[in-house]
């Protein structure tokens, strides 16, 4: 098992009755001094009182700790809910004798209810207690709704000679959509960095991983991605260059959690990269691949294991982008199954099908219209995923 | 059992052994006299060859006969599939010894395959010989796809003394969405009309019906409406208030259709219909009403009868529209479930679950903020949806 640690800061998750049959539900982060943080959150009009709160309190650019609950999104509950996330922040912060301004809050699950902040209070000084180098994979646990595995991905980079550490943490499964912020996902560092070189850095990163995935097209009121750096690690970013590493090592952490968050999308049985180029501009890519990976009868055909490359083709042509018919590629992995205004001859031979037996498929589409390219995930539609939704508070 | 006829058209559908397992696949309408012609057509790029003829051909105001296939859909076939469109229609014209240019085509169902020229030729003289002015519901089961009922409304009303008729026969179930044209529709009226007084009649009901329903938001390459007029009636639209009268009864019975087609949608077992109203416009209340009814999470609570507000409440924050949460009101029936930014004590009692074991289902969002107001309908996504998707090829 990797070893999540990242110095300077302890973690815990444990169960405190929130969610039932005892699953872990509430989760912490503390850095032993006080850590720059940035954040990004649901562009939802609807935001649950922990992404209100976390919004004023970055805004001082310090955090020390994050306490976070799984089973209820405390969304929806008014001035009460406030003063709860409020009161849980307050409780971290007794615990831990640090200030609660400088306490992160999240919660995700049931939007409506109330928090049992009983419960809370009487889980927390365990937790407090719990809280150590190695309890990444506790926390990481604590924060799950739907989520059949933990995620969690780190990352070692030299900065000079002085190692610095990556490790993020997230939680996703359903209503998640890329037009807006992202879900749960929690990076820490030991990197020395401002506050504000933290939020350029981490909108950049989530803009190029977590907000190019779909699993089912809805957003949440709850989303919400936090990054810290303490600088304990003794590297710190003092230029261009140093920035530069940084900034990709965070986007590879951000880029592999993402991968972790489609491939186990509810329900999900493949993951489905979709790249569009040949685009007039990145936007024009970014609206058509989009709307592949959104479509019902793209995703329920990669379910079925079924090349139904007609339906790949139609949601091109309403994606709203000008196209050429006649220009139009559309390739499973490497076969090319559409050019020409037609279906080639390999498109329904043997490599296809075999294609889409794989637990990660390719689509990609060439528009022939100009330089432009992205590429977003998605994952397949399946009767699970609708057992999942169906089903979910009973 | 209604009777659909309508003075001057005889119908037929048949057999042509284009679907598996001897199901009607050939459908024929045809007018004794020339008819004037509209049509509304999808807006989707990728278009099959019969919408590119059909589009042509409405150009010249005349309609004489219609011929349809389903289970396959001519499109992606190139110049052959043109040519084999222009071919079908000749056959029809050779038997109905009429003009070509008369004779409009439709074809819906698998996207890439060529259509089986030698079996429709065959076929075309028996079912010509078989049109009779009681031959709709044969015609309206020979245009099913994943159908699992024919879908026939009829409407008979008097302009001053005279009585005239309309039927309407529709198809739909699965990749269906508002904002482009809508799925294969036909509409016949013994009422005297000139073309450009259909198409403007047709526009507007298709606008207040047809494409104010979404299955699940996708929407065909094949997508076509069109309305025959006759004049059989005695009765012609010669001055505004006739126009209103017969307005009214052609929006009449493409919103029946519309309602048809949602209750019968892939794997529906519900059909909701949603009010968005207190917007600042209409193209806002549309705006918010399409991002519930598209939003899979709602549609799957629906399908497992939960009465799950927050993801209405979600959906309506995400949908782009400025809206004040505190202002915002949510009844599921007549039960307000959400108000003053929190859930109401009714929000879980028994008359909200006994309203989400009806058939049909009413969802109410009152934003608070103006006017204007759109209704919309959607069905639930169930279990079903994703086999009879995953499995549509094979």
């Amino acid at each position: 098992m990797a070893d999540y640690c990242v110095k300077g800061f302890k973690t815990a998750g444990r169960a405190a009755g929130i969610k039932p049959d005892q699953k872990k539900d509430l989760g912490l982060i503390v850095s032993d001094c006080p850590a720059s943080v940035a954040g990004v959150f649901t562009r939802n009009q609807i935001q649950a009182a922990p992404v209100i709160l976390d919004r004023e309190r970055i805004a001082g650019g310090v955090g020390r700790a994050l306490i976070v609950n799984s089973g209820i999104a405390n969304c929806c509950t008014g001035k009460p809910g406030m003063r709860d996330a409020i009161a849980v922040s307050k409780m971290a912060a007794a615990s831990l004798r640090i200030i609660p301004d400088q306490v992160l809050v999240a919660s995700t699950g049931v939007i409506g209810p109330r928090l049992p902040m009983e419960k809370i209070e009487a889980a927390v000084p365990e937790l407090v207690a719990e809280a150590r180098p190695t309890g990444f994979a506790d926390f990481a646990e604590a924060i799950m709704t739907t989520d059949t595995v933990p995620k969690l991905v780190t990352r070692q980079a030299f900065l000079g000679k002085i190692p610095f550490t990556v490790t993020g943490v997230a939680k996703g499964s359903g209503m998640i959509h890329p037009d807006m912020a992202t879900l749960l996902a929690f990076i820490c560092t030991d990197m020395g960095a401002t506050a504000q070189q933290l939020q350029g850095i981490l909108k950049t990163g989530v803009d190029e991983t977590l907000n190019r995935m779909t699993i089912d097209g809805d957003t949440s009121t709850n989303d919400t991605t936090l990054l810290f750096a303490n600088g304990r690690s003794g590297a710190a970013l003092d230029d261009k260059k140093s920035e530069a590493l940084f900034n990709e090592v965070v986007r590879d952490v951000l880029g592999e959690l993402a991968e972790k968050l489609v491939e186990d999308g509810e329900g999900a049985t493949k993951r489905i990269q979709i790249t569009v180029r040949g685009a007039r501009s990145e936007a024009a890519a970014h609206v058509v691949a989009n709307t592949i990976a959104g479509s019902a009868l793209v995703k329920t055909a990669f379910f079925g294991e079924d090349a139904n490359w007609g339906r790949v083709v139609a949601a091109v042509g309403r994606a709203g982008v000008p196209i050429e018919p006649e220009r139009l590629e559309v390739f499973f992995g490497d076969v090319l199954v559409f050019a020409g205004g037609g279906a080639t001859a390999a498109a329904e031979d043997g490599r296809v099908a075999a294609i889409l037996r794989r637990p990660h498929c390719t689509i990609i589409v060439d528009l022939g219209m100009g330089p432009a390219q992205v590429s977003v995930y998605t994952c397949d539609l399946s009767v699970e995923y609708v057992k999942i939704n169906a089903d979910y508070r009973t």
